[in-house]
């Protein structure tokens, strides 16, 4: 990453394949060299060994019939994918956290399937286990950890991944007390209370007291991996209103029960209520009820909203000095590759006041944006005190599916989710990085990691690389939210209707909401924006012919409190309609897509926007 | 699957790029074809969209820089590919499950890949998660079981597919308690013990009941999933020690505990001992302690081993008439793909009786061989009788990672394992399959899938496809066996070596050792199988370079019980060398590859063995 070329700026427009396949020739001449490659390096290995079959079989009819049958297969296939698919590539789509992918890492992908290692055994994968360890220490690095104490690895995706820090978690929380009953003078003098409010920092230092006494296999079979969980005892996962499913999904599976979830409310920016988290912690505290984890969201799912991480952070601080100490994991499968827009060419943060020029000295933007705020950026640089955290690369590092990651601060925690005895695990030149043993997963794709590490190859992660595309990205989004909110409104039939952006984005998704002049109705409000998405969906037909594509969400007041209320009662809806429905539909735009900044694509794109809108308005009202 | 033209038989010689690349020309003109496919569709989409940039943007020199850089990231990918990659292509390695890849699967990966389909929800795949759904009831059908009351799907490996099945287990185990607190009325007069012993069917029958009574969001509320787990409560998981070590973590995972993991002996043949699974089951309830769940396997890790899973599904009924019920699970991750060997064209299973002339005149077998034994057989068609089943695609589907998949039996279960409301779950036109609101995973690729579906479109689930393809590899397997066992001695420096093989395969992996006649030393043997071993393997460097790639494993008490011990004893090793050591090291040869059965590549490739061998021997001794 060091080298001087890699400062070079890269230009976006020959990264991707393209809206029109623009890329075309490039790619496909790529793809004839790497496919070459691969045919040659069969032919090479053991020269004089014969074929394994002859020309004469190859003129076999069932040999022809079998062919032809594999064509037809394709065919096949191929119709079927043209029928029913995404355009993801096309700036007409604003629905959910996809566009394009890079070239590079389609490439890569292509082109490792055909050698086809796994990643769960390094006798399966020395190059790619080996791309695997630098990708883990490339996203360590961005996310501001030490790329020496940290460990991170790729996941088949966000869920995974963060079922893998509430697993860490869980057995980092059992083994103060696993320690208790194994090696009882290691913590004499210690409360039951206390043990449950060791930091990691402190259970990790513990666990390398109870290695040095040889006891710890006798600790491990104590902790939650050895004797199992018993509900409640180990206490509360505070996750943000907005929290993704996976977490009520982690709970169940982790085996610490959904009941044990509390769930903290969000502002009216969606954001994490850090003085609901505060009093939260501090009603369970009196209860003498310990904190397991804390969640932190940065780009919520249905939002993109990014959690004031550095506030919670803050008051970890605090009440440290209170004898209370949580885990925290930052979910930023979605967020966490725009931590490369505060990266300098040297992978430092930028101050927040020289942004702005750096941003302009790397074209991050095409005209100047106020982005990000302050409370934005600290959440970014705050990233790196949280224990762990999710970043997927197939959202925001534009790799194609199945490539999630999750990356451990300290990684001594391994040892609690090891499958090897304690001793095996020093011994590396015995177990030269058997990832499966050491991961939830186990047989994992090595074309998913050579793709994330290809793409790292060719794109910085910081301002000079990814920054460039997110950047174009988030100025996509905020140029599209603008151009909502000071559009002239639509008439038909002397109606009036408006469009409404929800909140100013925090990041690069932008939720907005049709309404109807002088209505009153939050029910006739909902319905006039659930049919526009029945228009502009997957719920309209083959998506192939249509002019624009959104998804939608649901702001319920059984996930979201009092949050969205605010945002009703702007368009002049009467807040008992709120408190009488309790949800609030509205349209649902990640625009992750890098072309539309370009004055005029953006002008392009938006009249279509207009014009299908108005169409689409036009035959629900 | 039903028309004719699929029972025509298939060329396997055509299904793969083969080990020279054979079928490299048409390898690239279907990939030409399927990427023009795609760039048109994208040119074709929204025809008067304009291009993304214009000839002169591609003109600036930073374009072509960035374009130049891509090159160079490809070229340093295939760089290391092809000097760090395992040539699983070539019958020369005979070491872990992989063999060539069908072109079929790879090219439909490649294609699906540039569509990013995501399979978590519908909306951002509709064409693979239809394909998923398809798969999942061919495999159901594979399995034996009915494709409208089972439920399959693919995960990312078999890994995840025992987790999954052990999760439902868990969930499944908990409903009864949970309707006693929920909905007492329905289960009056049921000790506990009944209820912890009730059958799935049993459970899910109640739950219908229980929905009809409106309390299904109650008692899911007080099953595990709700409540947590409390430790030990749900009872034993009883998996014989061919455990894979996917089974310890998912104690760990599901907050079980490793604890209540209790390790069912193998007979010397490594198959699950069911006398002893008896044995352990009545000493367990006579403490009264459930049985949460029982792990059979088809395809043992480390021997290929069969366990016989008929057995097992007589004991259940056995025991079932003393109250006492237990939850099957098989882990088939590796050779349920083989059951297509006993199906007929028409999906249905042939008799034993009729299987060698349903060989012949399917041609499965290039010469009579006796395979399978009535306990194999036995066993395949047991399967069907299991509650869940993990069965690997990247496997013996020769499909490339990461493709695993579970089939439950009962798809009832879903509810259990949901995130949705059970109201919610019911009405499907408002969740038109978002898989991943009841599977492990969330976002998954829908590339994989294609992939899976596609390979099946080409090669029939039975005897005309798959059948065909696995028949060469266990030919190939036990050709392999026979040879080593006949083979005559290596004299060098007048000592004698032979080799051994460790037991007649049950499927297609092959174990042996070399040893040297007249040697009472047990630890001398193993230290000789270990540096032939480091001499043909990733071990010996550049694999690339390797004449023959095999891989090991030691067969040791801890994990094995005294199994091994005839195997020992059968060398002339004195039974005390065992009973001291404990531990035997055998090499271990998967022969996955369907080239090993055609006379001359056979007699070649056993020539270069012995040949190589013959060099690993005298370097080493």
């Amino acid at each position: 990453m060091k080298d001087e070329s890699r400062d070079d700026l890269i230009d976006v427009n020959a990264l991707f394949l393209g809206p029109k396949s623009e890329n075309r020739d490039f790619f496909m001449q790529m793809l004839r060299f790497i496919m070459n490659d691969h045919a040659d390096w069969r032919i090479c290995y053991q020269p004089d060994d014969s074929p394994a079959f002859s020309e004469a079989q190859r003129s076999e009819p069932r040999f022809q019939a079998t062919l032809q049958r594999t064509q037809q297969a394709l065919v096949e296939l191929a119709g079927r994918l043209q029928l029913s698919s995404v355009p993801w590539f096309s700036p007409r789509y604003l629905g959910h956290m996809n566009a394009d992918t890079l070239m590079a890492a389609n490439l890569a992908y292509m082109l490792t399937l055909l050698y086809n290692p796994n990643n769960c055994a390094y006798e399966g994968s020395p190059a790619t286990t080996a791309m695997e360890i630098e990708v883990g220490r490339q996203l360590a690095r961005l996310l501001g950890y030490h790329p020496d104490r940290a460990w991170g690895h790729v996941t088949s995706g966000g869920t995974v991944a963060n079922y893998e820090g509430l697993w860490v978690a869980r057995n980092l929380k059992s083994v103060p007390l696993a320690v208790r009953e194994a090696v009882p003078e290691l913590v004499t003098g210690r409360t039951e209370w206390q043990l449950l409010n060791f930091s990691a920092e402190q259970s990790l230092d513990l666990l390398d007291r109870v290695k040095a006494a040889g006891q710890m296999d006798a600790v491990r079979a104590r902790s939650a991996r050895g004797t199992g969980v018993t509900a409640g005892k180990l206490g509360k996962i505070l996750v943000p209103q907005t929290k993704h499913y996976s977490w009520t999904k982690a709970a169940d599976i982790l085996g610490l029960g959904q009941d044990n979830l509390v769930f903290i409310r969000v502002d009216d920016r969606f954001r994490l209520d850090v003085q609901h988290l505060r009093e939260t912690i501090l009603r369970l505290a009196a209860e003498h009820t310990p904190i397991l984890a804390v969640v932190a969201v940065v780009g919520t799912t249905e939002e993109g909203a990014i959690d004031p991480v550095h506030e919670v952070i803050r008051l970890r601080q605090e009440l440290a000095a209170q004898g209370i100490w949580f885990y925290l994991h930052v979910d930023a499968a979605y967020g966490g590759y725009a931590r490369a827009m505060i990266l300098g060419a040297d992978d430092q943060p930028i101050d927040l006041a020289e942004l702005p020029a750096a941003f302009r000295r790397h074209h991050v933007f095409s005209e100047p944006l106020d982005w990000p705020d302050p409370d934005i950026y600290a959440a970014f640089r705050a990233m790196a005190e949280a224990d762990s955290i999710t970043i997927d690369p197939h959202k925001m590092g534009y790799i194609p599916y199945a490539a999630g990651a999750v990356v451990l601060k300290d990684r001594r925690v391994l040892e609690l989710i090891s499958y090897f005895a304690a001793y095996v695990f020093e011994k590396s030149e015995d177990n030269p990085m058997l990832l499966g043993s050491y991961i939830m997963e186990g047989s994992k794709s090595g074309a998913a990691v050579a793709s994330v590490w290809t793409a790292h190859q060719l794109v910085p992660l910081n301002i000079t690389g990814y920054g460039r595309i997110i950047g174009s990205s988030i100025e996509g989004a905020h140029r599209f939210h603008d151009a909502l909110r000071t559009t002239p409104p639509y008439d038909f039939h002397s109606r009036r209707f408006r469009v409404h952006p929800l909140v100013r984005p925090d990041f690069n998704m932008v939720d907005f909401a049709f309404h109807e002049e002088g209505n009153p109705s939050l029910a006739a409000m909902n319905e006039l924006n659930v049919r526009l998405w029945e228009k502009c969906s997957y719920k309209s037909g083959r998506m192939y012919s249509e002019d624009f594509i959104t998804s939608k969400t649901a702001l319920s007041r059984e996930e979201y409190g009092e949050s969205p209320c605010r945002f009703v009662r702007s368009l002049g809806i009467p807040e008992a309609e709120w408190d009488r429905l309790g949800s609030v539909y509205v349209l649902r735009s990640c625009v992750l897509t890098p072309y539309l900044v370009h004055q005029t694509s953006f002008v392009e794109y938006w009249g279509n926007f207009l014009r299908s809108m108005s169409r689409a308005l036009q035959a629900v009202v």
